[in-house]
């Protein structure tokens, strides 16, 4: 069952180590069919290296699994919430990336440095708060998920418009429009972690970028007066 | 048209994936012929991967496309700018490349610490100040070139001497005598971002190298008494 | 002898450069067959480049070289000392990995920052004192091996949950269940020493991740309640 | 005319980009013959994908060209006043390899921080002074020769056992026996500048290895005593 879906959710998880963006086994892609409310997800622990389409598991949207020989990565449950509580993504990433996992362990928001930041991602990137040991303990995984999208209703941001979050401690995950496009944003955010990092230690006073610069590059590629790219010629990128 | 400046102008567009100096799209080379009064650019977001010589586009030196099928670059009322004002350049390069951006997202001139940035621009490397609300909402790309090419004169630089700017809160902008020369100059930019943060790093009282040694340098290569290289031979470079 | 030894100790010992752990000859991983009380290792300053199965040196726990046409590793005394007082242990892995080697130039412990660090290593990772100057005239390899098995002893730390030390202004050791899983701790040992330095200057006021947030981790992969992976199902990571 | 040592020097140069120590052209690697009092040279400004052996350049040790196509590196005169000052080394490598030359160009000897450093380098890399103004005009190159020279001198700093130097605000200088042994010197010295910066930004109050340390790492690898690798058997490392 859903052999396009999972050929598309193995690509993807193979863009990881080509973006370098995992060590091993240190991180998972998954993609949804809304149709069916059914996603597909890497499965646990297995190396990339001998990971192939049909090793991807099938999850419906309560978290059980409904097919695959091998069990779904370890953080399905937070995949699953997304899901959930994010009605218009289409594909998850989480992983353990050098530079935003970096900042993830210092507890801070990535602010809007420059274009690059405010091509893909509005504003800053939140880090959550740690979950507390009663979260920890009740279920770890359900609510990291619920704790990111709760985070961004209290922060009243848009999850399509700023399409990822840093877990404190712990690392980033990203979403899109689809499996790829949620590993596209997993790459601009390492990226844009690293200059956000380089910045500050060249200017320790450094500021965000003024606000109408950053409103010029994030809707010059997104919404109706969008100009970048090719709008009317059907382009691969 | 100009196939043989495509040809070139797509040659150097590849160096910039080949130096890592872009990810995704995050570039644009252009070059021009002064004779006809008509330069080659990239398309808009199109991935490295697909591009051909036959898919980069023709503009006139007032921004119109000339030929080909794809938009080009949504940066190209900059180049504009730029070839009208800098009459002698004959590429142009644009990245989001990593330490040049991060350098320009701190919104600081890059002082010349040493000889590399001596060997190829003289003096510091300027970063041009935010354009207005006014400014981005009348023409962005156009008054980013305005600005670029207004500072040079505010600075009294040769532009000839100093191939390079950054653009507060953007990025790097490098030019050449043609679009391989430019992208020469946007690799030397990148190592010298690189090494100037590191050098302050390490040393944070660090101060300018001499102007005896700059200037050594500086026209060891360059003007009618450079001795570097091989002068009387035809050597690839 | 020990032919399936050498080989896999060979292979191991091939995983350093291609996790970019070692320059040159800088590091060196053994193996040991516990029932026979012999171990494998690499011989001293030979290069990756050259090396062969057959090259490796079977020693003693008395660190008498048994077998093998060149002298072991100048290290070999510490990793005789290792296997005496790490009874559990079935590798030992040594190298000059840049980050990791950094840390323990700086003679600090590290601490644990996040959930890549907990999921393998449980606690910071201690960093042993310099030795004397008496300690190193008398036997500076095997005082190096009972330094770091008396520092866990001192710091009452289990070796099996910590399999990594920095030993100070000399570099890191790490151990595992065998030689393959020695190297394995090695390049998490060195991700973990890179994201808690670049987390340390993004947040000069970093903690270290909660308690339980670690225990949650390092139990999720470890232990009888584990349910990272595939439990029933054979998997080569 | 000297062949062999024309072949070896060009592997030597070869060397350079695989190692990452150089962009462009930005490096040099000469070898000698100290019986014909002839050394060999990379051509100035030529593109390593370009060289070949015969293109190699062959210098007296007055600074003359005896035979080549091209003319020698314009670094020429330096390797000319090491070959006469440092009687016993048979090989120079000058290079703008990032970390060393941050480092030269922050104006700071590289301290030693630990064995990576003592197993090669001798306590710490010297930086010397800038020439002044009369000194580079006079003759830059003759004269950045003479002041690394003199610089040993003044320090009472054996030339054989620290086998690197940095020029302030331009970069580092190695050598060794042979122009293969300069390289792997400016391999090791890239990788210690790169980690004793890092170690100061782990520990601001780091300290340089205890003596006794340096002393049994340097003593190890060299000297009548040594015992790092193999001794009575021909390895190639």
């Amino acid at each position: 069952m859903l052999e396009e879906l999972k050929e598309k959710v193995y690509k993807a998880n193979m863009l990881l180590p080509k973006y370098h963006l995992v060590t091993f086994t240190w991180g998972n892609v998954s993609g949804i069919d809304r149709e069916k409310g059914l996603f597909v997800i890497k499965p646990s622990g297995v190396d990339y290296d001998k990971l192939s389409p049909e090793d991807m598991v099938v999850v419906d949207l309560l978290g059980n699994k409904v097919e695959g020989r091998y069990n779904p990565s370890s953080d399905t449950a937070t995949h699953v919430v997304l899901y959930n509580r994010f009605k218009n993504i289409g594909g998850i990433v989480h992983t353990h990336s050098t530079w935003a996992t970096s900042w993830a362990q210092a507890g801070r928001d990535i602010p809007c440095y420059g274009t690059t930041h405010a091509d893909y991602l509005y504003g800053s990137v939140p880090c959550v708060r740690n979950l507390t040991k009663k979260e920890i303990d009740e279920d770890y995984e359900k609510n990291t998920g619920i704790l990111i999208a709760d985070e961004f209703v209290r922060r009243n941001k848009d999850y399509e418009a700023t399409p990822a979050v840093l877990c404190k401690n712990h690392g980033p995950f990203t979403w899109g429009k689809d499996a790829k496009d949620a590993v596209h944003n997993a790459v601009v955010l390492e990226e844009v972690a690293k200059m956000a990092a380089r910045s500050e230690w060249i200017n320790p006073n450094e500021k965000e970028a003024p606000q109408e610069l950053q409103d010029k590059h994030y809707y010059r590629k997104h919404g109706k007066n969008a100009y970048y790219g090719q709008r009317d010629i059907k382009v691969m990128v």
